[in-house]
């Protein structure tokens, strides 16, 4: 009666018979050659400690900023923030079950560093820039970065409900794109994912106010919320914290909030302590054959394979650099 | 500074202007005639108390059971286990993030009772019965229990990676159907699912060891496990557990392990214990607006729509009989 669901996750005993068993998604991607690991600069990193939890255990947990040009404001307003230490202190004061833990200055009365940036409603999907060139006959569109499009076996693009052109991958990150030759590009909101919270539209936020998904992925946010970044490491310190009970999930007893020590940006650490993490590549053949490995998960343990992927459960593989 | 990030879940405020704030979907479903509410019968709930948190706190989980004819030998199995009390003194033996909260027999060694049944890997699938009917000069299918589809405003079917013929709902359920007129139909993994651990194919499981979704919707498991339930109380007790620290997120020390007191079907609980609870009723008018609600939302937060919606994310509405 064991039952290992997801046996195929480890790896694969030796096969008894002449059929090697295929490769898991994580077996592709641990053999990656090594080019095709893109080092994360420090400058990328935001570097959050929870106080340790009951057991005396660290919680630290490791965010990946979105690259440029994605939600650039916010994040110049991060970096501000980290650099003047102004989350120290502060706490983790909301999470609700299938949706987001969010921390930030509980009293609401902590006074902002100055220099921080005003964000535009507009800039929650970003125009990424375009060259049009004429190639056999049509028009073919650049955008710059590029997206590595999500495709099917038949090299149809995947679908999805939130981005009707289309989903993909640009630095690490899911983004989804307009299509129809559109450059507006915007980061989803998959599972981890990071982002600035606000009040009521006109409202942008700074990025002082932040959370990460802790739940099925809140596709509908997209394009309403700048998505500043997405948890690589420690996201079950955020996950499994207890629920509020207040009003979408706020905790209602000051002592329920969880202290934050401190965030501070990878390279503001002492070098001994940066986080040294590496993600694969999109658009190389090792995330090519990750995509189809995810798509269509194989023997021993699946007996049907999908044909196609949820982006957001095409993680993008991240390691820590050897 | 107050981020009240999906503050339009909440209460609307009195609106100062002349245009009222659209209703929030859990508004619309609050304000369902009484006619569009489903009684969920005893015998279709599942009832399971862990051991009190830490502070005291009783945790209770209510899953309501897949309705027939899905996943029908491993319901049936499952209303023998809870009859025999075999999960009485068990435990949640797993808990790996954003995936899985897992629980059984930890020992391995629990006799089963009598009478289980052994499920097929075909009845992962479901063949609802199908009547064809000449409408018009084309064949009209008609499948029993009908299928609520999802929907897009135009009326076309909501694209899903996983279903190419579709998704909707039936009992309460969200389903994937193989389309093109077939009578193949599943029960799908979103968050809450509750479905049967196996070992490697061809085992199917008996459905004494039961896992809950707790992260971002494993599709890829669709049609590769039997689905026998959802949760619709109490999930934060599982979501919320420690991650396991061992492979596959599996608690290395017994101690980590969460006693489970007992798991009862609704029906054999005294009178006064049974949960009392419906759904919305897909194909009402309410669920239909519900739906749209869920595809579109609406200022004063959001600000651009979607258009449309995931499944995983239009969960059917559940609320205690008044």
């Amino acid at each position: 009666m064991l039952a290992l669901l997801l046996a195929a996750l480890q790896a694969a005993a030796p096969s008894p018979g002449p059929a090697p068993s295929p490769q898991s998604p994580s077996q592709i991607a641990a053999e990656a050659p090594a080019a095709e690991w893109v080092d994360i600069t420090p400058n990328d990193l935001l570097v959050m400690e929870l106080a340790p939890a009951a057991t005396g255990r660290p919680r630290r947990i490791v965010i990946q900023l979105v690259p440029p040009p994605f939600s650039a404001p916010w994040v110049a307003n991060i970096r501000t923030l980290a650099r003047a230490r102004w989350w120290d202190g502060t706490s983790v004061n909301r999470v609700q079950d299938n949706y987001v833990a969010q921390w930030g200055d509980a009293t609401e009365a902590k006074p902002l560093p100055d220099g921080l940036l005003t964000g535009t409603e507009a800039g929650y999907t970003t125009q990424l820039d375009q060259q049009d060139s004429v190639v056999a006959g049509h028009v073919e569109h650049t955008l710059t970065p590029p997206i590595t499009a999500l495709r099917r076996a038949d090299g149809g693009l995947e679908v999805d409900p939130y981005a009707r052109g289309g989903v993909g991958f640009v630095g690490g990150f899911p983004v989804g794109n307009e299509g129809y030759g559109s450059p507006d590009t915007w980061p989803l909101h998959c599972y981890g994912a990071v982002g600035v919270g606000r009040n009521l539209s006109p409202d942008t936020g700074y990025g002082a106010e932040l959370y990460a998904v802790i739940g099925h992925a809140p596709r509908h946010l997209d394009r309403n919320i700048a998505v500043v970044g997405r948890v690589i490491e420690g996201i079950e310190h955020l996950s499994s914290l207890p629920r509020g009970t207040g009003a979408l999930g706020f905790y209602e007893r000051p002592e329920e909030r969880v202290a934050i020590r401190s965030i501070r940006l990878g390279s503001d650490l002492p070098a001994a302590d940066r986080p040294r993490l590496q993600y694969l590549a999109e658009g190389g053949a090792t995330m090519t054959r990750f995509i189809a490995a995810r798509q269509n998960r194989e023997p021993p343990f699946f007996i049907r394979p999908a044909g196609g992927a949820d982006i957001c459960n095409v993680p993008v593989p991240v390691r820590a650099a050897p």
